[in-house]
């Protein structure tokens, strides 16, 4: 069992709903909550266990939408009432990561802070944890430290961190600085990031002091900086948080702590990488979605769904089943099939992509109400 | 307008539950019970609108199972109650057709009977019509006479019907005497047939005296022949009815018309065959109804289903859509997704074919309740 760090705190946004996911992800019921890996655990829930060993029960914060306030006590019934960090409306990751740095700075000065995705699918849990305590080791030492995952093939669906020199912290023996943030990629150029050995996939886990993280977002984004702070020093007086969330919050600059943060601290040589060998995957869409379910076997028909009643004839793919009932599927390779009570999705692994496409013609065409 | 044959009676075999249109077709919901051509009326419905303006709303009658009763008459109000033939069981097409031929020639002596498909598409009227009056013609020469129909490619999905000699019937200009029957061929030996102008569809409509069908019965199936006969004779007295059927019709043979009649009759050159030119589909699984629905364009995705709620990106195929829900299909080529309140089933037009395997093995695994 691994130790707990004393001056840890986990947080978990839990923002994003997850649209390529449609119909399976909904407004009122975002990836976070769902079970995507027959684990029996929603998501979020999963998020939560691997950070309890190293965080402890009481120092983990959500960020979350007011409207999953009640799914997410459900899912995490050990959260303290004061760590669910309620977001009047989404502000991106800057805002609502920053909220939780400036809250958690004002109750504990020297605090260190890691956040960590709700949505995202990671084993073998100490392999984690590894990457985790050499993160905390060199944010220790006042760095923006991230995880970049060791790839496993030349993935054109990631973002890549380049790692410059290594550092030399005690606790991190594989902490190195970070050069620079890639967008996605071509193929050719995956490819060789990946032989390179120099190139991590960025999976958006990034560890520091609170202070260390509060002082880059004031030094590129003032006015963030300062909506934060607002927003901390009102926030645990039960009387005052409302009407400052509600002024202060549906204000704040939308950004994504990538380039509010990340890059800027990398520009400066202080942002530093721990590697993380372990398995991962932002299951971003239906094909990654499958492909996690069907064990990498390319011609087996992942089915997730407790009460499935599947008859499959020489199909692949994967199919989603949230109603009870029978589902048919002959001879469709790769296909997509999500069967939930007001909404079916057929589709397949090559245009799970466009999924999102088309939640946002059900929005243009007046039928949000399956959204 | 067709003028009314005064002799004429229609019978309307509606046994068939079309296997492979489940889960559209079920046991309760049989094939004929729908509308798959958009058209707002069954297929039961445009059979009888079909044969009405030839034979008369009192003189057509249809054979189908005790359960389908009520849809029958809620589909065909203008039916006399004296026209509604049940089967207690399914016997297959010789025994339907030879019960209505029985109890009309008691009825009527001299009658002559055509017998047609509930579950067939046809049109255009009045082709229909001309090879009805022709077929008419050539069963009051003592013949049995088969329509078939003028194939429009070398389809490997019917049986074909080779043309003897010509005729001379009056008013039927077109008839020959049939050669043979040939079952389902390959796709070269097709093209031989279609480009010979020799051969037709095998349609399964088949018009005769009344007598002159029974005669050919007795004299292939005498057993057969002398069941029917005996519930004819007790058929139209209301309380001899029933235990006559209960007794008799489970014992019938099981042999279809083809066999029973048609064939043996070409061999001794007593089966004729008028030509079809009107367009006629079977509708014999997803991908003719596809093909049915789209108008011939292989790009087009069709829709049936009145409160469908559809949204394709790039789809072409069928859906058939008998829920509220949204169904949302994204790059599916040839797909067919049939959605209902209990089954779905997703296939593509190329494995049509092995939807009769899927209703197999749900009888076999204990879910009959979706068939």
């Amino acid at each position: 069992m691994v130790d707990k760090i004393e001056d840890f705190y986990a947080v978990i946004p839990a923002g994003g709903v997850g649209s390529r996911l449609w119909p399976l992800s909904r407004a009122d019921a975002p990836k976070f909550l769902h079970d995507l890996t027959g684990s029996g655990r929603s998501l979020l829930r999963d998020t939560w266990d691997r950070l309890e060993p190293l965080a402890g029960a009481d120092r983990i914060a959500v960020v979350t939408g007011r409207a999953h306030r009640a799914a997410v006590e459900d899912q995490l019934p050990g959260i303290p009432d004061a760590n669910v960090f309620l977001e009047s409306e989404p502000r991106d990751s800057a805002a609502a990561i920053g909220l939780a740095a400036a809250i958690l700075h004002r109750r504990e000065p020297d605090v260190i802070i890691g956040s960590f995705a709700a949505d995202h699918v990671i084993s073998v849990l100490p392999v984690f944890h590894w990457a985790v305590q050499q993160a905390v080791a060199v944010a220790r030492e006042g760095y923006i430290c991230t995880i970049g995952i060791t790839p496993t093939e030349p993935s054109v669906g990631f973002g890549y961190i380049k790692k410059a020199d290594m550092l030399s912290v005690e606790g991190a023996p594989e902490a190195a600085l970070v050069e620079r943030f890639v967008e996605k990629p071509d193929l050719d150029t995956a490819k060789e990031y990946v032989a390179s050995r120099d190139y991590l996939w960025n999976a958006g886990m990034f560890i520091s002091r609170a202070d260390v993280l509060l002082a880059e977002i004031e030094a590129n984004n003032p006015a963030l900086h300062a909506g934060l702070m607002e927003l901390a020093e009102a926030w645990d007086d039960r009387e005052r948080r409302g009407p400052v969330v509600d002024r202060v919050w549906p204000k704040l600059e939308k950004i994504a702590i990538d380039y509010a943060v990340a890059e800027p601290a990398a520009l400066k040589g202080r942002l530093a990488v721990v590697p993380g060998h372990f398995d991962w995957d932002d299951v971003g869409d239906f094909a990654s979605l499958a492909k996690l379910n069907s064990g990498g076997r390319k011609n087996d028909l992942a089915i997730l769904g407790e009460n499935a009643r599947i008859l499959s004839d020489a199909a692949s793919g994967i199919v989603i089943s949230h109603t009870q009932r029978v589902i048919s599927l002959i001879g469709v390779k790769d296909i997509v099939v999500v069967d939930t009570p007001d909404a079916l999705l057929v589709t397949t692994s090559e245009h799970a992509q466009r999924v999102k496409g088309v939640v946002d013609a059900l929005k243009l065409t007046g039928r949000g109400d399956v959204l």
